[in-house]
């Protein structure tokens, strides 16, 4: 067993760089709250640019950034049209209730990846004594889907649909530079069409705080509202914003070794009898499998053991993450130790 | 064409009998805010008397009866499991939400009808970063789902489950005593797991305006006070609960004959080429079908001018509802014209 | 002792007429969900009439009229600017937070009289880290401050003032034909410049349950929707409006006798040497004085023995409301039981 | 004028000290939404020995940490009794309605400092038709009072009389080591009878992020479910923890200097015709004073010319706030500016 763990529980994880750690000791910081920190402005003014949005703002987490944007786009008592599985409806906290007053709208996707036909038919009837559509919700790559990715054929036509019926749309972009490694596009062409977008600097990316919300001035004005409200304006910033600046410029083009990482474990556990797993759903950095015999979280303790640390989601269901600070090896080693213990469940 | 509309487009639109007018013109009344108003005293007694509850709250509508109990059992920030057609989810303006701050945890009934294992699985896991399940959410007979009815012996296993899980159950019984009907079961008897039950005096029972909640003394005390919120402290409120009253005394044993005219209903579309129906959905006083062709909305407009009233519930779904206000001639009537309309859907 | 109890708690205790109940009996009904009630539409459309607007809606009662138009104008996270003894603020369940999400700016005014200059002080400054003023928020007559009158010059300077602001108005007019009436205007010149109010069919009207809320087109097709999400979409609205529109055509013309009969019951008391009372403060229908000895409570108590209903509403503080249920007579007699416990209360 | 601004608009400014910014370089750091970060566990862990309670969390801002005091303690439809120009009221963007659907129920203290007598008088009778009171909220030092201190004998009596009254009591604490410091308690002395204390690690203590709130374990385990909601649950929260550590251990035994400074710029302010200032008042590094002629806003826009920075906070009023970024020469040389500039109001 080796002395370190390898831990594929999630991309939440990674930890920060040398480089960040060198930046943030060093960064020039300002009242963020009056908009004088300089870092904080720099990684805003580069999201935008990179995004090709007017603006951006930074928020501490990305469910921040997810809540903000639910009640920037609504009012208390609408309908938010999003996938059944989609992030916000199970990992937010109720808060696009709680927080944005409105019921989520939710719509089985093909794993996970919705289309303008399928939202179309959510959408509310015009009717004054029915809750109104107020936001369509799309996230991408889906991260409980198992890190699917939604083609930008299928987006065009989505974001045709919202803007003919007049609605407003929100990215859920927490791993979208994951979705252009995997697509082939930039994150600019992937999200031309949402009014905002969120995306975390921490997660793939590796800095160890910070998401950013980005879209047109006058949503991002608004935002910052609501950021504040919600207990978000940090004032010297810009420690953990430099940190954010070196993963946003440095880290998306290291993604696709994360995603033949995932790709490396998917085909060691296709190779199992113990298990089964559909290698056409390992898009990115994300694995889902199902064990043919045995409990998920007994296997998840069983694999502990031998250092690899994953995540049961279901009664069989078992979920690896890959990330940069999980190394070809370590995925290798983890492969090896997964092989095992999949071996020994058959055989008991 | 008859003179007069046969309007079955819901049972909401009956409108008082003679001896509940001549109620309401001599009822005693007094401040119901301050509780001395007799009348609604009397009705709030005989409601939680025939439901077998320690005591019961008169309210203005179902939507004001039901919004209470979502707000009574749960906090900001839960989740509610209910069916995936809930009357709560798609027509009470998203008030769980807005007002609850809860999100709906949708699971999808057999035509309608939960179980426990189904409400089992949607709990969530007791994880602190995961909104918590507050309350599991009945309705009985199941509007949208077309007037199906849940069995006691479902519902005993469902009250075992939540009490074991230590969850409130709330039941939307807008329609309760049809589903007793149609189950021979008494309401106290079908609800008796409840926590709480909210029922209507309008609808099939006939009364102009109110609906009950009841349920134990402290949670009854407790809506009070949400109602008194919500806008629902009517002062002099005994002049329409002498209406109430009549309905819940006198009405419900003739809801035998909607089931009957709604079964005639649905034998007649059964038999046109033009339709689909499964009969065996047909369990209250709602009949829902399909049109193998054309659109719902067309037809509803055409059978309006033979004098008919019904819904389009969808593309090609059609909805009728019987009730008191129309009698069993007015639905042969009815049943005539439909034939004619689908056959002339065929024909053309 | 008289028999029959003297009941000047409230005005809201009034019970309906002979007149009222005749018309409930008789009325023509429909379902007002789909604004069919014709009832319901006659009292709309003269309640608009009367108060020179373009729309009206009715709800169940004053408190939901209000809850509606807090939310109307504003959005969660803004301020309403509203007097220090606002009826909202005190009497409203705290619906103005925890329905529409605003914190109340309160500003205390000259027995309960704002003026621009005070309500202009209370605006946020235009900073994205405040939270920004929403609505302006006027009572008239002022409950608690006594039945204090606003007069039309002051309106006026504040209507122009919240014009020029582009800040929204709303009238909290529960008695504002009490308003009307004491300063000898109509109702529609007392209100022209507020977007929307809402004024009670019960309480000096005499209504037994009922209230409407009167504005522009655009803002009652809102209105229409919270009233919805509120519960108060009720079904054969037109049995309790019928008694609406006589209290709105009929008992205005009566209101001076019951200032007449504050005014007696006032001046009693100035006779007291028990009891301190600003008759200047006597305007409308409501009166409000001081014991200088001894406990308001038992105070209450003692005058209920001897067949008077009155409220502490202090720890030394008495209101009395009079109502067109309690006629010249009957306050003469509440007078002199008043004068004698008075009496005792200073020998004691 | 010196070449750099000295900035006395807020101790918010402050920025990292070496030692912070090296500590966070290497602070070691894990997956705090899973409890594993070492350097906040350590921060929370002396937090809460600091002020003898049981846990303590870190959040990202103050206003956070006060947003979930506000929820925790209260559920919507409460009321909060709060000091009638407490920073909740005016600077936290109305949350404690739009997040915590509370109405603050204001008092107006003495200087800023609330009594027991006075808080007992806002608490709501116990009837049912009215808002209760849910929670008891202080500040101390109280910011826009002018950083006046309640000394401990009358927080004691507070404390006596929320705990017979049963309500809980929610400490704004933001700068409670500047009140600590002038009134010679520590804080835990200080702050023993509230269940929940809020108080920043930026501000006076300097380090650029985080706020901290202690209580009970189980007051804070529910802390984290709504930190976790507001979006506040950061990944490797350990980089800014380390700097917040250091702020907590080392800053204030240094804030008695900042409460010098404070004097000397009070009584260069004395000394001048042209401003009135309570000296009574400067009680510790906030410093309030009164224009006699002129405005603000233009007297501030002057003094920034000559290098010093402060804030209008009304009319004729302004702000001077001392922070370890300025240093005595840094005060005495503001001062020196000020006096001029107060000469210059009054000569012209």
């Amino acid at each position: 067993m080796s002395e370190r763990l390898i831990d594929l529980r999630s991309d939440t994880v990674t930890k920060p760089t040398p480089a960040m750690r060198a930046a943030m000791a060093s960064a020039e910081v300002g009242d963020d709250v009056y908009g004088e920190d300089p870092t904080v402005n720099r990684l805003e003014s580069r999201a935008a640019e990179i995004f090709g949005k007017e603006a951006a703002i930074f928020v501490p987490t990305g469910s921040m950034g997810n809540t903000i944007a639910a009640r920037l786009h609504t009012e208390h008592g609408q309908e938010v049209i999003c996938e059944s599985q989609a992030h916000i409806l199970d990992w937010e906290m109720a808060m696009v209730s709680a927080f944005a007053g409105c019921i989520p709208r939710t719509v089985v996707g093909d794993r996970g990846v919705l289309t303008w036909e399928k939202i179309k038919a959510a959408i509310s009837p015009k009717i004054y004594y029915r809750a109104q559509t107020g936001l369509i919700w799309l996230e991408n790559s889906h991260n409980i889907a198992g890190g699917i990715v939604t083609p930008l054929p299928v987006l065009e036509e989505i974001w045709a649909g919202a803007k003919a019926a007049g609605l407003p749309m929100h990215l859920d972009g927490a791993r979208v530079f994951n979705a252009a490694t995997a697509l082939g596009n930039s994150v600019s062409e992937l999200t031309s069409g949402f009014d905002t977008v969120m995306f975390c600097l921490s997660k793939g990316l590796g800095a160890p705080v910070g998401s950013m919300l980005v879209g047109s001035t006058k949503n991002i004005e608004r935002a910052r509202v609501f950021r504040k409200a919600l207990g978000g304006g940090m004032r010297q910033a810009g420690i953990i914003a430099a940190a954010g600046l070196i993963a946003l410029e440095e880290m998306p083009a290291r993604l696709h070794e994360d995603h033949a990482n995932a790709r490396l474990l998917a085909e060691a556990v296709a190779r199992c009898a113990g298990a089964e797993i559909d290698l056409s759903m390992v898009q990115t950095n994300i694995v889902i499998f199902k064990l043919k015999a045995g409990d998920a979280g007994a296997f998840v303790a069983g694999l502990k053991k031998s250092g690899v640390l994953c995540s049961a989601i279901g009664l069989q269901t078992v979920r690896l993450v890959t990330h940069f600070d999980v190394s070809r090896e370590d995925c290798a080693l983890a492969a090896n130790q997964m092989e095992r213990s999949l071996q020994a469940l058959i055989a008991s």
